[in-house]
């Protein structure tokens, strides 16, 4: 019997668990809406490391080794991790892999990474490939504003659709069995553009992406908007949010209800200066590690939609005049109560 | 029942086949001593381009779509294409996978990415979750030179532990059915660091991950070294690869007689100015979809064992003084024979 579910998304029959997660975010991030859901917060961004990058490396290990502690588990009772983030050569994932003695595989899907993981560690699980699994995702505003835009020192000016590169690692641990939620489809995304060149306004570049993944999604598994509790985007922000519901009514969905958007939800955008709201792969991660996974256990959310949206440009395609592609990756995350 | 064989591999008890390859290189390497091997040799490295990030992604698209040609085969057919590169932000993938129709999963692993995709694509197909796959990856010695290194106008001197990135992308398409070469075990290599810090020497700081993963891989299998009619590494060159048969006879297994390295083979080091050899993802990628499948078709191996090797720094994180770490993943491939 075949595990697939209409063009692009796949059943998972095992319902793999998530047994574990950990949000660690910055200070900016610690002083927001959503700061009663991380697990830590950070006083300095540098979090002891001499550099941003080291920074945001040493995040993604402390994330990924607590989460193996909460579990009750040890490095070697996890098969395989899973990881990826923004830096150049995925670099932080790669540097915090490296002091971590499970088998690695390195992902890259910009902002989208989080969901990205989570499918092949949540796929790796429901085939039997392993019994624990980590999908894991950092981002860190200096590392990444100074990569792909301008040095920080500068203080240059930012544009009304700009958004703010979260600081922060979410850890999710999956595993067979336990009274945890637990992932049922994932729905894989194609890359879209319609041709937007401004990287500093991802939102509408990634918002088509978002659009199609979703639609998608419920063309595949039979379901609406409405058999969702919650759908959460990315970090399409406060304005992609508002293009993804304008653009998806064309397919006849209303995300009018109960859609929320990671990058919309985790600043204060009256008080924190952050223009359109926050992004990174660190952004869905925290948001859906922290907020949404401690909402679950609740009971408060019973069926969410994880959608994360990646920007897949690069500073030199962006100099050489190319527009930005988008992708964007669902995950639907079920769970009856504790 | 388990798929799991000892504590890194998979078994894919349903053999994914390969039912189509194709490779493609640029000029120097088409002059090389595997070019009869190649499916097409650029005249120009630019591909017809105006910028070598462009031309990369140009040859991975072309290598992408032939592949689905030889199948006889459409992109709607093919139901996830997996595919990583090592530009920044693997923007080489990103933008061939954009005007491909197919939903996308993005990897970063530097050069041991052919090795990484191929196992990501076999499992999708192993597990019943697709009928086609594909595994691209791509390299371009222009666009990695001058990300990696100097600008190319600079003309600067090489080190004699330099090696060539490889120009050129191989794609492998997978299915569940057909008499072609088939995939039966997945080794999934962890990060090994001995401290090397010279960007200019990966040889040796892959040498130590390449050890690491072919010991487990004949632990966990039961194999040993003869048992393979080839082994054939990704990229450790001349000089890594002399590493590797000293480094592994500590564990009691012999290199001497059926191990080759790509990055050993694709150059002329006498005649070609290659110092150690060449690397790149596009390396382990055009010797595997070109030379190995092909071979393997004619019965000339029936059993061999790609172990494509990744060095994972960045230019950043050689910069602050990082050393380099490596990965490399093994997948076995058998063939009885048309």
């Amino acid at each position: 019997m075949t595990k697939r579910a209409g063009s692009q998304t796949i059943r998972l029959d095992n319902k793999p668990k998530i047994i574990a997660t950990t949000s660690i975010v910055g200070p900016k991030e610690g002083d927001g809406p959503l700061k009663d859901y991380f697990d830590i917060i950070l006083e300095d961004d540098l979090n002891g490391e001499d550099s941003f990058e080291k920074a945001e490396s040493s995040i993604m290990y402390k994330a990924i080794k607590e989460t193996i502690k909460k579990a009750g588990l040890k490095e070697q009772d996890i098969h395989y991790l899973v990881a990826g983030d923004l830096l150049n050569q995925t670099a932080a994932s790669n540097f915090a892999a490296r002091d971590i003695d499970i088998p690695f595989l390195g992902l890259y899907g910009a902002c989208s990474t989080m969901s990205e993981s989570l499918a092949v560690a949540s796929l790796l699980i429901d085939a039997d490939y392993a019994d624990y699994t980590i999908a894991a995702t950092s981002s860190h505003f200096s590392s990444a504003e100074r990569q792909f835009r301008f040095p920080l020192e500068m203080g240059s000016q930012r544009t009304p659709t700009a958004q703010w590169t979260v600081t922060g690692s979410g850890a999710m641990l999956l595993g067979k069995n336990g009274n945890f939620p637990y992932i049922t489809y994932v729905t894989l995304g194609k890359i879209k553009d319609y041709g937007q060149t401004d990287a500093n306004d991802m939102g509408s570049a990634m918002a088509p992406a978002a659009v199609d993944t979703l639609k998608q999604h419920f063309l595949d598994t039979g379901r609406s908007p409405q058999d969702y509790d919650l759908i959460a985007t990315g970090d399409l922000g406060m304005l992609g949010k508002k293009i993804t519901i304008e653009l998806i009514k064309e397919y006849d969905y209303d995300l009018s209800e109960n859609y929320i958007d990671c990058g919309d939800e985790i600043f204060d955008k009256e008080r924190q200066n952050v223009q359109c709201g926050g992004s990174g792969c660190g952004c869905s991660a925290v948001v859906s590690c922290g907020y949404i996974y401690k909402n679950m256990l609740k009971g408060n959310f019973k069926k969410v939609l994880l959608v994360s949206t990646g920007a897949l440009m690069s500073p030199t395609t962006s100099l050489q005049g190319e527009s930005i592609p988008g992708i964007a990756h669902a995950i639907s995350i079920e769970f009856g109560g504790k």
